[in-house]
């Protein structure tokens, strides 16, 4: 269900970047076209924290429960920096 | 020159969102997942700090030389605070 | 009257950082202490904007106005790409 | 030791806010102020992100492996969306 509900979201990502191609082709007003990026990437922002949760509540908590989370929390922390500013 | 350039950088991201909803659908492991999403994030912002870019070197200072820079820069510092954290 | 104001917002955000060492020095629950860390980013993002801003009707104008704008529309390039993600 | 090292380098963000305020106090070129701006946001993500490592090798595995990491794992996330772009 969550793999479904990401790959739709992925797959309108993937339309708005075609819709972001054909603005720039047009000569859309650049201010446009930009508005349109900076929603692609509060989209892509979404599924990525969406993706970090998932990881978090499977691979790093059942690590964790093992006893060997320390390779896991470390990996997720490298993931956060990425999307940290 | 350089919307022919925008073009392909933006082609390139097209297939990287492509290339993500495989790895999700192939359940790659998740850090990897969210390394590509990080990835085309990088993209995706240094695309739009081109546009930006051309933006300001254009529209806005044919507006700013015409005397009626107001708007113009009124609208670029709305794009900014898209783009910044 | 807005560099009164800049200032004002800038001894805020130092009480706001001296506020945050104590909350550490008191070993306060780590998510408010991250909250608080989180009101600071928030309120320095938004003087940064303000000094782009200030700087683009300012210096940037007066700039491109005298024909020479295209050293400091560099500048402010790297300016927005350090606010940027 | 951490809670030291963090105090240091909170208290280092303190000093470097005062150099701020004392430029725009001395109408120090905008740009060198917004470069002073963009140094000591990125000295709080670095303080900011090391807080939530902490966080997460301490209070979240302690209680993921308690068998009750669903709240804290919750709250984890509401920190990393703050520090997210």
């Amino acid at each position: 269900a969550t793999k479904a509900g990401v790959i739709t979201r992925l797959k309108r990502i993937e339309g708005q970047v075609g819709g972001l191609i054909r603005m720039v082709d047009e000569d859309r007003y650049c201010v446009d076209v930009l508005t349109q990026v900076a929603a692609i990437q509060s989209a892509l922002d979404a599924v990525g924290l969406q993706l970090l949760e998932d990881h978090t509540r499977g691979c790093v908590a059942t690590a964790v429960k093992a006893g060997h989370g320390e390779k896991s929390i470390a990996e997720l922390m490298t993931a956060v920096k990425r999307f940290a500013r």
